[in-house]
């Protein structure tokens, strides 16, 4: 069998973890050195992949490459670029297998959500339509959750952590003096279409009156009088409000609380600052002290405080991209599966890319309580396992060494794309 | 020798370290029971002081105590009450008095800033005329670091690291997409008056070129022009620009820049939301994607990541206030003292609390960088030992063990105040 190289590639936004799945891919290729040859990487994702900006990664020590474990952000550069359809624009597919026939790749490896597992498909399908022999894996990275098929976005029990953390900490801090001062706290979470990351918060709620107090979901269309009156009791009741809201809360026709009017190059809404607006809406009807904070980057570049679940699943998911990919099996991400919650065990198994592509998994109904402002047990169940097990990165003068590879160019062969 | 019993009392905002004080006061106070009785702690700081509302901190096991070290937030309540001056509200002072004879209080720790310093100070002057035999020792917390003479306030190395590490990351996620996504980012730190967390920001920057790329200061005005400028320069340069700036940013002539309008019980405005302003700004002037975040209470509660020399630095503080009170040592303060800055070596020495009260100890322009934006080499060896070692506390199922204490209150002997 010829030895062909690898391709990996970032997509989207990244995480706190999304180098571990990196290191994953990079370490176990290079365990099977007689059957893979060089992995690559994408300098800023697809788009490095259209301009032939490849990075050899055969360049970077095994020390390197082991400290993406506990680097966050994208170690090679990511993009927001979507690919069309074949249709529209089969120019972009030919070029990708053109790249790829010039530097020998065989197997691709794309690191993304929804619309990354859309577009691993459609590089998969246009391969074996021109006849080009590429294995095609699709590994799952979001700190939304929202992928479907996987029991857990890779990505995801890292923000989960944090916010969970963080809601319980500054809730303490509100606890502390809301007699004088500040008596509404309002935690602004990511989460565009699903409330997984704000479900996440309700995980610091030990017992009742616990807090956060109130959580705002996208899946729940907002009620300002019930959510007026629910912060009203928890002053009344614990003395102080804490709310953790979804930057994707809206109104029952479907507006966003916070509209920024800017969009992404998905054609996504650019959201942010829910936060001051339920705030605003506090002062005005409550006359309440308030206080909030918008967590935004912080929350999914927090490597500081990442899971240890997350971070061995998204090894993991990595390392058997490589196996699943010598198997020839194509067109195929691996996915987390839970096989029991307490003891929390799960597994990775591959499932077909066409099942995944933009599907989106939001939080069920059965998830929320029947107020619409909390978690069920059911949900708990489910989050708990996700957050467990710290895995602090090293540190040095009081900060942790992140690393920044090499990442040097291999020689171009072909023209500039475009 | 008569055994007197101490009243502890938490005043203002609380730190992620605060109760690390309260540990140390009592732990050691407990070690000296042939000399010191009980020790209450006010319920809501001053307030539960003048309303005889005082907890017994006796009914709390020693793993509870210990476990202060670790929980962030003010364990026994705090607030923002100012007691005015003696001549305008004389009633209040006399009431303070009769509470401690009343409970036969003969130390009390005002654990404080600049504001409590004074109060504590006063308290000592109508002790002494009144004839009330009152050991009154002030213990330094702030995160803002802006008290005077001691060289660094207890709770500022936890928030420094906070903001280090969290611009850190922050800026290695923007770095990632910076290409096709979010090229500006902005993170809001607290810093009324003095700029110390921002400045805290500039220790992520290992070498020229990297984040934060600017960091704006209350000590500088704001310059709009050189600083549409500088942006424009990073992002040509590093491709992104990550940005550190203080919620008391401010106009040359003094209007800060985000000005919610209202105002706290010291008369301070209540600030939150330079962030989006300045995002504003960058997107009207040079049109880049933005993205920004409020760190607002999460930064000083952060105990997760907590600075282990601030940890050692605030037990320090109760544990020398007790120690200076069992040698009659009034109206003092115990302060850090740098002995060097490499190897970090400091110690612990008492202050007259007059030389504390009501100064603000601002971020010295020789530790700015000439055009305003960043910090100089002085100043980084200032702050880089504040930040020095992890201190995390103990986790469950993926959270941290957090304490709450039983607080229970003491009979009242007198009667209700007001």
């Amino acid at each position: 069998m010829a030895k062909l190289n690898a391709l990996y590639a970032q997509s989207g936004g990244v995480t706190a973890v999304i180098n571990a799945t990196a290191a994953g891919i990079i370490e176990t290729a290079r365990k099977h050195k007689n059957r893979i040859g060089k992995v690559f990487a994408a300098h800023n994702g697809i788009l490095g992949a259209l301009r032939e900006e490849l990075f050899d990664t055969s360049r970077e020590s095994p020390s390197a490459i082991a400290a993406l474990r506990h680097t966050p952000g994208g170690a090679f550069g990511t993009c927001r670029y979507k690919l069309k359809g074949i249709e529209e624009n089969r120019a972009e597919y030919e070029r990708l297998i053109q790249v790829f026939a010039a530097h020998n790749i065989g197997y691709l490896f794309y690191n993304g959500g929804g619309d990354s597992a859309d577009t691993s498909h459609k590089i998969s399908q246009i391969g074996a339509e021109l006849g080009y022999a590429l294995v095609c894996i699709g590994v799952p990275k979001t700190v939304d959750n929202d992928l479907a098929v996987t029991d857990v976005s890779p990505g995801f029990g890292s923000v989960a952590k944090y916010v969970a953390v963080s809601i319980l900490e500054a809730s303490l801090d509100v606890r502390s003096m809301a007699e004088t001062s500040t008596k509404v706290f309002i935690l602004e979470v990511m989460g565009r279409h699903a409330g997984w990351i704000a479900a996440a918060g309700g995980l610091a709620q030990q017992k009742t009156g616990d807090p956060p107090h109130i959580i705002l979901f996208p899946e729940i269309a907002f009620d300002q009088q019930a959510f007026l009156k629910k912060v009203g009791q928890a002053v009344k009741r614990q003395g102080y409000c804490s709310i953790v809201v979804s930057e994707g809360a809206r109104y029952p026709d479907g507006r966003f609380l916070a509209n920024a009017g800017t969009r992404d190059a998905f054609g996504h809404a650019q959201l942010g600052g829910v936060a001051p607006v339920l705030a605003a809406m506090v002062k005005d009807e409550l006359g309440y002290k308030y206080h909030w904070a918008v967590a935004d980057y912080l929350q999914r570049s927090a490597r500081h405080i990442a899971s240890k679940t997350d971070l061995d699943q998204s090894y993991a998911v990595g390392k058997a991209a490589v196996q699943y990919a010598l198997k020839g099996m194509n067109a195929v991400m691996p996915v987390i599966e839970r096989l029991s919650d307490k003891p929390y065990r799960w597994r990775v198994r591959p499932a077909a890319l066409s099942k995944l592509a933009n599907r989106e998994k939001k939080v069920p109904r059965k998830f929320i309580t029947r107020d619409g402002f909390g978690i069920t047990e059911p949900c708990r169940r489910y989050l708990r396992p996700l957050i467990q097990g710290e895995a602090y990165p090293p540190y040095k003068d009081g900060l942790p060494r992140y690393v920044t590879l090499k990442n040097q160019l291999v020689a171009k062969k072909l023209k500039p794309w475009k």
